[in-house]
């Protein structure tokens, strides 16, 4: 099953946010409703919200009363403006609903409103093929990086369920598993929203791929006593001199990475290149509710003090000199970013 | 309220399993009693534990049946092994049971059992009366470090709750508080027992300090973005050449402080350092039940597919090249530690 899919004219995603104790199909009929299914973070990672958008754009598109091109148009660029705003750091969001209103309105102005309706999703439904193509492209480069009996430290959920399938990171751990070669998964929690513990473990169990979840804060003993080989994540935008904007914690796990050797790789499709942006530092982080952090429970009972106050930001950013390599749909690239991450956006 | 009492021939100690949901007093009424709440963590904090064994061993001789001096020595010796065992990696366990059982017999052979069984128990209250008084002077050293304005990253629970009163690393936030000092703290939650979000912020409450809990994975982010202008952590064990073995995380804290030039404070009492451990290489590090990190819950349900398994270290080794001070109660101590930590041992 893909995380998210168009069908009777409706999209329908796994519900993120039920899992792993149910696993439950959520339906939107508008790309309002898919623009809170994204800030909501019951579809999450950055390909999926990419393609999310992309249907939510079509639902825009097919329930629009614009009787002409030019009204389709306009109400499909506010559409757009909502869908972007859903979460800012990601720039796959931002790529995939230009890409669909650009292919849309590509043709010469005597396409009918109707036609143009249907280019909307065609155009979504080929992004969202399109991402299991690439994901398995970067899932075959980013395999010859894992040695047969590697332990590695996975970050956040990048699987199946953070892209259409496959995924980024757990992409490549799953290739290599399908290769045959051993592989063995510390999952970190990924507080605050546990994706690393509610989501990745739970697809390496579908995937038959041995796992042992960890806090986030045991990968630094786990990479000081050499019981990690490599390190795995992916990442919501990367700069253009190579710096990874990516799920709170990475930095840290990077820094841990670097610290005893370890190579820590940052796995994109190249969608997720943002060459607009020089540095990192430039990347807007999202600071999300504290009811997040502060809604943890411990024997049944809520573990912050009565009106205790949190701070949330769900991102931060990986300097280019902890980052070993980035793995592609078109290879995998070395430093100097600033060089090889242009080339390799090129290729497309 | 101390933390940790003797009363009424009893040992009473607040349960910090039920903070901050209740505030529940835990009542010992033998030493394989406080051995278990030592496990159990009903009581933590390296001098915490260390006053809690100290009291375990005046139960121990207070409930003994011997009838000479001999079989005293002889129980209290197999109660020092098991008291000793209840958690290895705090050196403090180890360092108060055998004062107090060098204390005990340290007078002439004629002394009875019954002035023995009263000298275990006269340096047990010693040695939590001293607890108090070592800490307040930590703090005082400490506190010089702490500028007006300062906001503080700080790890796990080192407060009062930590010790008999004071703390360590929370007793110099607490002190530069009542200096008058406008201080900030983020405190991290500190997976996976959550003192942070449980026991610290539960104690910045009642000192009316202000703070906001933040995941501590989000610890990297606040230091990269100039947004904390030091880390302050306790320690278990320091050995001689000034590396820190702490709660899980220190390591990838103090490596996020490094990275930005941001100080990394450890604050401990000298008999937390163990010169007879020349790296922190050699310190035992306890790895805890697995349910301690899968137990978890997330909108009520836990957060771990059925079956899953996990890793669950309870400390890390932080190097000495990470760790900007040692703050103790002789003094601040700075690099070469393996020359200063041994002159500040020598002041007692």
């Amino acid at each position: 099953m893909r995380t998210i899919f168009w069908e009777d004219n409706l999209v329908k995603m796994i519900d993120q946010r039920r899992l792993p104790n149910a696993l439950e199909i959520l339906t939107c009929r508008t790309h309002i409703k898919v623009a809170h299914a994204i800030t909501d973070m019951a579809i999450r990672g950055a390909p999926a919200i990419g393609v999310a958008a992309a249907f939510g754009l079509a639902l825009a598109a097919q329930n629009s009363p614009a009787q002409t091109p030019a009204e389709l148009r306009k109400e499909l660029e506010l559409a757009s403006t909502l869908l972007k705003s859903a979460r800012p750091t990601a720039v796959n969001l931002a790529w995939a609903v230009d890409k669909v209103l650009r292919f849309t309105f590509s043709e010469s102005e005597s396409l009918s409103t109707e036609a143009l309706r249907g280019r909307v999703l065609t155009e979504a439904q080929r992004l969202a093929d399109e991402d299991v193509e690439i994901n398995k492209r970067m899932a075959e480069h980013g395999s010859t990086l894992i040695a047969d009996g590697d332990t590695v430290i996975h970050h956040c959920n990048t699987g199946a369920l953070a892209a259409v399938d496959w995924g980024t990171a757990l992409g490549v751990i799953r290739m290599a598993h399908e290769q045959g070669k051993r592989v063995h998964v510390l999952v970190d929690e990924t507080r605050p929203r546990l994706q690393g513990a509610r989501l990745t473990a739970w697809e390496l169990k579908q995937y038959g791929i041995p796992y042992e979840i960890i806090s986030d804060n045991a990968a630094g003993h786990f990479l000081k006593t050499r019981q990690a080989q490599k390190v795995f994540f992916g990442a919501d935008r990367v700069a253009a001199n190579g710096d990874v904007a990516n799920k709170i914690g990475t930095y840290m796990l990077a820094l841990a990475a670097h610290d005893n050797d370890v190579p820590a790789y940052a796995v994109v499709p190249t969608s997720t290149i943002d060459l607009s942006l020089a540095t990192g530092d430039l990347i807007p982080i999202e600071e999300r509710t504290p009811e997040e952090v502060l809604g943890l429970q411990f024997n049944g009972e809520r573990v912050a003090p009565a009106n205790a106050k949190a701070r949330n930001p769900a991102f931060d950013v990986t300097p280019n000199r902890l980052i070993s390599a980035i793995i592609t749909e078109n290879g995998i690239v070395r430093p100097p970013y600033e060089v090889n991450l242009r080339k390799v956006k090129e290729v497309i």
